[in-house]
């Protein structure tokens, strides 16, 4: 009888699975989340404030959907889940929204709720890709952004030591030195709004936002650059690959030449015999 | 006389299709959209005013030729017309200053009439191909697009939710966040304008701002990167096959090689015949 | 005599094209360039006020080397002066500046007189070439500039049309909206300054400003990535052209079996020649 | 006894070499570096002013072991230390905030304290070589860098001279004209900032800003794609030489046939001779 619930629990597993796994189910889910998404757009409009908890109910249903497909998901995979970072992101998105209900962080819980919106990369296999691809971009320039960190660090503390005094709500602490900075390196009003009126106090402070312009963006540019050659290289190496496999040819016509010499010598020794023989 | 008739008519079509595919014709229609275009440009000086009804004549009689054109293309290719989507470019530009006249709606009627400038790129062939590629390049981004707007919606959402009451201006509803969003995508006084005045009610701000502004760019730089690739891909395409054509030589040498060792075997076979008969 | 005085003449000739070819010729008139650059310079100091007429009898003195330099060389190379762009170019400037003494031009006299630092340009050759390369790019892009030009002149249009009495002192006339149409494309202050104080006023103006800038950076964008790729794709040409001739051997190796094929059949039928004998 | 003296010292050499060679000490630098950073930033904070006499201590310290490190580097690579552009630029800080100390240049000291950030760079391979391209991208745009300062040079004289009483804060004289053509490239409020106010005095001073945007964009973009192209050239270059070793089948081929047609000759005549004789 163990066996049989076994058998029954068996059965009803890849039952699950091939539920899980069915392309209506994932439909169902994606068409959730949108809807989701538009209800969370609606929500923001004052027009809506009365229909309030309308929102709320809804909000819980989407909630108890995505985490009955999660749980679903989970029984079928076990740990397996896990490995795909995509079930990791949507995991923490929805326990996320779980564990806020009814605590006192509403404005994370909100936000948990606005990040449900990005489900729907993980449910469009395209946007997936793409996400995928901006992720792997990222380690091949991860020694470019420390550079940029090392020399926003550098002129954050130079800005913070000589321009404190003069413009606080610009330079007044290290870390507003880096908003302005990240400012400055966008080109956001850094003159008009940030360096003239500095300008006016110390004169030598077109040095310092000059010299920052022209790093940062030369660094930046090179960074684009670097990107496209990298990409361009590993197309021409596929080429080159093409282009390798052709050696072989050298060394077949090779031989063939030896095993052509071959015969030539052996024709001749033949001749020279029966030249002998006359 | 039916058939006489007809005849009549053929001969007349082959007239028309002639008259409407001649340079001539060409030269004409394009010198009309441009001497339009240069109508419509004076109206817009205040010292033209008194002139407006001689404006006013001048249109209707642009418009009905472009109307005359229009049907002798349509009267000599039939509906081939529409499958031409020049045509039916031109077809919506004409016929829709056509409906709107006397009704109110002056404002769309003037918009259609000016957008006959647009007329010029249908009649060069030069700028033709240059649109044509650029709508190709579209769908190649459509999935990048769809990102982005996810991107947008969920900052729009969250950007309505906590800043509608600091700045309403900036932040009032969706579509206001949207074309902030769109705003500070372009970088434009995202900080002197939009982020500082609500950085001094908010602290946390600046993670919304410097994050979608980083994200946004970053997705930007790699979707011009992805398509310069793509297009070297193309070319490199094309030597990868050319470079696929050589590996036919790797098989041509191959059976050369057999055919030789067939014939070393047929002159050893023999040659040692003819010892054994010595 | 005659003769004789030609002679005289002929060697002067060569004397003096032997002069203008020299180096020493040449790092002169390059070393007057940079002076008269510098004198330029100062002059704009007020501190130098005083000492005005020193520079006014400098450009004299200037003006007089490169008469010279000029008239020498017209000397030399005759008419063929005219077929180098750079000569041109240094004709313009110079002759301009002579002309334009002692007229009530003075402003434009000045700015010739500036326009005779670009001259720097002419005198090293790998400016001269960088110069010749961005000319070279103008053509390829010519047909993109056309485009541009008509969606400029279309919005400048329908700007002037809706906008000219909301914000006068932007859309004002048709130059007025081509100015700011540039400055929304340069993405300078085109929300906070020009947008959002229009679109306080109608409600669709976003619809035009959005719409512009997409569609403009948009061919911008797709404009250098052809342009990348345009010369991507003359490199590969020429790897193409490499692989082209290694097509030959194709050919080389039909021909080598072709002949093996006959090598064999004359020994077969020699070899059954020799069976029937015995 | 000299000679001893002498092993022991030559043994003493060694140990140094070793230990200054050896992981440990590097990675103690790396870590006395990053240390000293965080002081420097923390030193900025208000909050800290009073254990300011506690962050002298420290930099003294920190100071004291960079100046060991690099008397024992230079004791061991005696003047081969200065040949590694990196060793110059890490004695010039060391040296430099060495000899400012107990000066009045108070503020260069501080700049070349915060400067000493900058040794990561040094201590961390992978960003030693970013930079170090970067460096190397260079001379090959310094032509460019030559043009650029002609043009900005130009524009410079004329707007001071023009626009000097219009708009003395930007145009006053050749130093605040330089900084606001680099504001101007930048596109930093160039029209709202710069050119509207001084376009409201002169009627043609669009042309001048215009122009110049347009010119210097032109090369900058000009700049890239000849930088990214440049590093197309070599990657094809490479290709190359691949399909060009490839060239030597050619000739083997060729020499194959030539031996087949000795051979062929070979036979024949052979043949011939046999038939004469019977």
């Amino acid at each position: 009888m163990n066996t049989h619930q076994n058998k029954g629990f068996l059965s009803f597993k890849t039952k699950v699975s091939a539920l899980v796994e069915s392309r209506m189910f994932q439909y169902f889910i994606t068409f959730v989340i949108i809807v989701n998404a538009i209800s969370i757009g609606l929500e923001t409009y004052t027009f809506f404030k009365p229909y309030q908890n309308v929102f709320f109910i809804l909000d819980c249903l989407f909630l108890a959907i995505f985490v009955i497909e999660l749980s679903l998901k989970l029984f079928v995979q076990k740990l397996h889940f896990f490995k795909n970072n995509w079930n990791v992101f949507d995991f923490i998105i929805v326990v996320g929204s779980l564990v806020l209900y009814n605590t006192n962080f509403v404005s994370v819980l909100r936000i948990f709720r606005v990040l449900r919106v990005l489900r729907t990369i993980t449910s469009v296999p395209s946007l997936r890709r793409i996400v995928n691809a901006l992720f792997m971009a990222i380690p091949t320039i991860s020694s470019v952004i420390l550079l940029m960190t090392i020399i926003f660090y550098v002129y954050a503390v130079i800005g913070t030591m000589f321009f404190s005094y003069i413009a606080p709500e610009y330079f007044g602490n290290l870390q507003l030195s880096f908003i302005t900075l990240f400012q400055t390196f966008t080109l956001e009003s850094w003159a008009s709004g940030i360096f003239r009126p500095i300008f006016a106090e110390s004169g030598w402070s077109w040095l310092y936002f000059i010299s920052f312009i022209v790093i940062a963006t030369f660094i930046m540019i090179n960074l684009i650059v670097g990107e496209i050659v990298n990409n361009a290289q590993k197309i021409s190496q596929e080429i080159e690959d093409e282009t390798g496999e052709l050696k072989e040819d050298t060394k077949e016509i090779k031989e063939l030449r030896a095993e052509i010499k071959e015969l030539k010598a052996l024709l001749t020794t033949y001749i020279t015999q029966n030249e002998k023989k006359d």
